[in-house]
């Protein structure tokens, strides 16, 4: 993050800005009840009272206990059980079984926030103008830390429930979209050159999304929308996924393992392709984007129909272009990628779906992580994983920037990921 | 089980064991929250919510959709979901992911007792004599395996809450025991010769228990008591844990890879050694019996002792000779093992521990399992398990007979599981 | 073994058996190469090599090193490669990695057999009658244990060379046996009652074949021969394997997990069964008996078939009746089993294929280990394996007792093992 | 490869590549035993006798099959043992099922490359001009690849053999290398700017190298020599395999499950460090370059000591003044990797070690992969490795150029890698 930028105009600004957040977190869980909160239905997901909860342990850890000074912890277990992987702060509960907590309950979690918020409250009410310049960047991190763990809230909740035969709804269902086909696919060059990438230095940004610097890029052609589901069905009929040409090695050594035929959710049931949904299982809408999909499947859909995937470069050089907007999660709750309108001359850059990209996710030159546990938040994960770009359905609205850079193994399906195309120009 | 023997006086009798058995699985429950019925902390254990379903959907299953005429499903699913092992009764949830139940709800799963329980009552009191008849042994069955499911809803808690840092309480703790030392350990012989062997045909039994048949048995000396805490803390101090000499090959094997130093739930603490229990942590009593250890721990002690484990026929030529009374789990909710007092010339048969014996188990002499679905209850077993002997003090009174065989791997230590020591006459 | 009985008559009784021994284990490794030596295929076989080594080292170091007073050995590093499982003698070199010592050569542990036989040459001739007396059960223990690896050979490389898609054959094709159809399958009535088992004191046995003890018998019914692949195609064609309730619970899981539908080395082709043996892939023989079956198919079958298992008692009571006489691998090299001839009322028993009983391996009434590390040899095995009797004919001939136990656990498949079937009286 | 391209002058310079190639693996193979040849120590890694196959295998599947009208294959199987990764050729031997092989025997292995040479130095002679053009670049890469397999061969062996421990010498120790301190380390200044990366175009290359494309780079500072040992053992003592904050996630969590605590093959004894080489165990030279370390260890010792590693575009930016020339393997066999002396201003940029990169392997812009199956060389791996640069010892010389990219996991230790530090210019 940047500590030396005006990330807030005022402590009202901040205030504002912290109070939403932490209500928008409770508001995805409350129509959930206390055993929904329990699931963890695999390592990589969080029980929602644990993410719940960790966000607290975030402002604890970061700001109360440093800059409160008579904060009192809420519970002297609690730095061990929400510690997700700042092993400078300490040991902690081993991130497999924190579907095991009963207790804490989900009331003692909500007492937890509470103790938290007010601590945060008079906190911030009472800081000296130093002090306030000082907790401002650390305040904007928790907030956009707290707006992670809403997606993943959203995402691992989802992967949960789908486990369940009873293929239960979490949220009730929106209103239908509009099921009309999207616009046609079609590529817009882009000139490339030497470009500018990376945070400009305007408001908060992750440490990750910076410095800023040059980069230089051949012309390119960039799809003007996401593939849609119709457009995936027709690679799954093609038998791509019995065929070995299309796939990159490890990708074919784990589809042959694990047995994939579609993307995460999707499932065969008579004659027809169903997906499960947030808001239970439901018929594929061929003309919305398809998501739930890996790394691996968005190379080879790519290369099956002639064309790659953009680096992360080449986006954010087209995506500069355009204003950060789309369908991401607001206070009317989650909704799933929605088709694309004909309005934009490059549509869906922002929000629906996550879109893989052909980079792996290493440092931009110069970068360093911040001193401190604090550090451990996003350089300690430059290794084994991909990038993607743009936001999905489930991110909140207000969290990205087209410098954002989220990361994900190639082989991570459970988050709204999609797919994009690029070319190269002759 | 056996079908042909009297084992209600009559239809109130039956309905009296009924309720007695089902308001007992909830008595044991109640004190726990939503959140605790969720809880699954290994494959071999099963949620609260998952062990009150399962035995209602045995009710339904093995009586109520084959006698009860008009009987209505409470859901479609749950025959899917609450179905343990029936092979013949068709597919099954993955046992490692009943944890993963938040849907159907604590509440869900009340109703679905109260509407099992409702159909019961209803199907006793209208039965006519004959079907009264037909049903007594199923329903005798199904009070037996609900009781059993009461011992594990305990021994699954207390592995569960034992994997949470924060060691919390699933009941209050007891009335104290007596803490002074127990009968001093002494052998009594026992004649051995032709014996008796199995169930003896009065009231209900598991088919496992029968039929009665002769064994033949060398005289043999049976401890008067089960081995304490303090014993088997001097086998710890003697180094039994890191000596190979005094080990089964595979219980070396498992020792080093699983790093054992110590029975189930025990932890050393500033120079003491504590252990968990269903009332939280606390110090070990030593003069109450050792539980929750393994067969192969059970096999080394006794080795180490100069003595051997009892097989189940000694055990059985012994107890026989007892009456069936002991320190079980009763109204008044689960306690832990008791110290012995001086009465009995042979103590602690019944209650108290399970007694790891040497005998694997496998079928007596022209046994045959039931027909159909109920006979997969015991037969498919016979293989890769040990014997154990008596009921412990999470066993429900009333559920014990001299002849009743229990049986885990030799491996298993979440039972209330302990040990005494036989040794051969000269 | 038993250390208190007369043995060998003489000295050169001893030496006899003894050269006898290790010239076998040769024979049956020369036809194959270096190159054959090094296979190890699984954790539970070892290479050629390592078996010619290990029976070295076993004289080495129970009767070389502690009787031979200026024994020099052949290499420091050797007690560590080639002990396999004696904790008391030290640690040892990690058994599933056996397959990578390409040093020493195959001309090393010539050298390193060589090396030893010389030195118990030397031994035997000069001892005082004392220290032959002394020594003579070792020897004894020390041949037996050189046959069991001569069988461990034959197994250990057929299975090796069965992951070899070549198919080769390690040894020359025998000549053709009579593949006539065996007597009709009979039940023959055994009357059971108090009988004496195991070990009667007559020469060498293992420790485990006793003390000789009673056992109380039912009058029971066994099979007049082995079951024939021709009766097992008839199981699989029924749909065996793809039928729940004919398996044990453990049986089940296994065989969804591994695939099985049919014995060890079997492959369906071009509508017929082949199977792999020593001399090469061959047409299955319909009437020879069906060898490397698992107990628990074994007991699937005999479930399937209306009958049961015999247990080790039974068998013992019944073969003690015979001469020990049958299909044995002797110096004109190994065999496969061979069809059931007419002559004797129950044909089979001793040689062809190993019997699987329905008895767990545990130790008989009064049984101890004999003192030190060589009382590792068969007691600490006494956990999770089952029982079989008779020998194969991968057996040498010779090495066979009626009171001999072998014991493997119920899924293993790789030896000669068959079934024979047996019955309660009515 | 770069079908295009003028490989070769003439079909004796063709030949004579061939021919020298071949001969050197089998000088390497030489001095090993046909055991040796079997030995396969993790799946990663290949036996000798498999990798000799394998070779002979690329040139008859894509040269003489294709080219040679009356080529007769010289066994039907030999396809399916000896396929590594093609796909498209058809099913192969499963990898970690290398070292079962002991039939093909090593004299058959070496008559299959008698007879794939003979029928390639046929084929050369016989082809017309056109022809002869076709194949030059298949033979090429043919060399290329039997070139690979001379260093995996080596590297493999070496991981075979460390597994024993008699810690077996491959080969005779080397005449000694100097072990005088080495230049002192210093960052030589780099200027950056836009520059043009990947293969130029003169010769054989291969697909990965190009194509040709300019990149952006920032000034930047690299190391005028690798990381001694030495200055690794400082890293060690200062207790960095210990402290968290030094390490990426995944390589902390792997160091923790594996108790990783140095470079592989290095062994703490008697207070000094040894390490197992190709010629035995022997002392740590401290002078020398460290090697056989993970991408993880090489970015943790770059962190620890406040540098970072370069990326593979400062590498051959920088590369590309200098000569490709250094400690490569000769005829004169495999040595270890040597101090650099003081001649250059940036040395051992070749030969040595491998250089670990902070760049992910993956395609340059517009990179597409050959059609068919030898498309399936190095494009379907780009994927979750990392960029390796410059050759080590064990790399044949005259296999190297600036823009060769090889690339492994991060976790990988096998290789002779080692680190060269980098640092940004202020």
């Amino acid at each position: 993050m940047a500590f030396d930028s005006p990330i807030f105009a005022d402590r009202a600004a901040i205030l504002d800005r912290y109070r939403q957040a932490r209500a928008q977190s409770l508001a995805l869980a409350d129509p959930l009840s206390p055993e929904d909160w329990m699931l963890q239905s695999m390592p990589d997901a969080s029980p929602v009272k644990w993410n719940l909860a960790h966000t607290s342990w975030f402002f604890e850890t970061f700001i109360l206990k440093k800059f409160a000074p008579d904060y009192s912890e809420f519970h002297e277990r609690f730095g061990y059980l929400f510690n997700s992987y700042y092993n400078q702060i300490g040991k902690m509960h081993p991130r497999p079984e924190r579907g095991l907590l009963s207790r804490p309950t989900a009331s003692d979690i909500r007492a937890y926030r509470d103790h938290v918020d007010g601590a945060m409250e008079r906190l911030l009410d009472n800081a000296s103008d130093d002090l306030a310049t000082q907790i401002a960047p650390l305040v904007a991190l928790g907030v956009a830390h707290e707006e992670q763990h809403q997606e993943l809230l959203l995402t691992d909740i989802k992967h949960a429930l789908s486990q369940n035969s009873l293929l239960p709804a979490a949220y009730d269902r929106p209103e239908a979209d509009d099921h009309s086909a999207p616009v046609a696919l079609k590529f817009e060059e882009m000139e490339g050159g030497l470009c500018e990438i990376g945070w400009n230095g305007d408001g908060f940004a992750f440490d990750n999304e910076g410095p800023r610097h040059k980069v230089f890029l051949q012309p390119f052609k960039l799809a003007n929308r996401l593939v849609t589901n119709a457009e995936f069905i027709e690679f799954i009929e093609d038998g791509a996924y019995e065929n070995p040409a299309l796939w990159l090695s490890d990708a074919w050594t784990l589809i042959q393992n694990e047995g994939w035929r579609a993307p995460l959710y999707w499932r065969r049931s008579e004659g027809a392709w169903r997906r499960f949904a947030l808001s239970g299982e439901e018929e594929i809408d061929p003309h919305a984007p398809v998501s739930h999909i890996s790394q691996y499947e968005a190379a080879a859909f790519a290369y099956w129909a002639g064309a790659r995937l953009p680096t992360e470069f080449e986006w954010e050089a087209a995506a500069s272009l355009f204003p950060v907007a789309g369908a991401f999660c607001d206070s009317s709750g989650p909704g799933e990628p929605k088709r694309a309108d004909g309005t934009a001359r490059i549509a869906q850059l922002f929000g629906d779906c996550w879109e893989w990209t052909a980079s792996a996710y290493v440092a931009y030159p110069k970068y360093a992580p911040p001193a401190g546990a604090v550090g451990e938040y996003n350089g300690k994960f430059m290794s084994g994983q991909m990038v993607l770009r743009g936001g999905s359905c489930a991110t909140p609205v207000g969290h990205i920037r087209v410098s954002y850079r989220n990361f994900f193994p190639a082989n991570a399906r459970w988050q709204f990921s999609g797919v994009r195309l690029a070319k190269d120009c002759d």
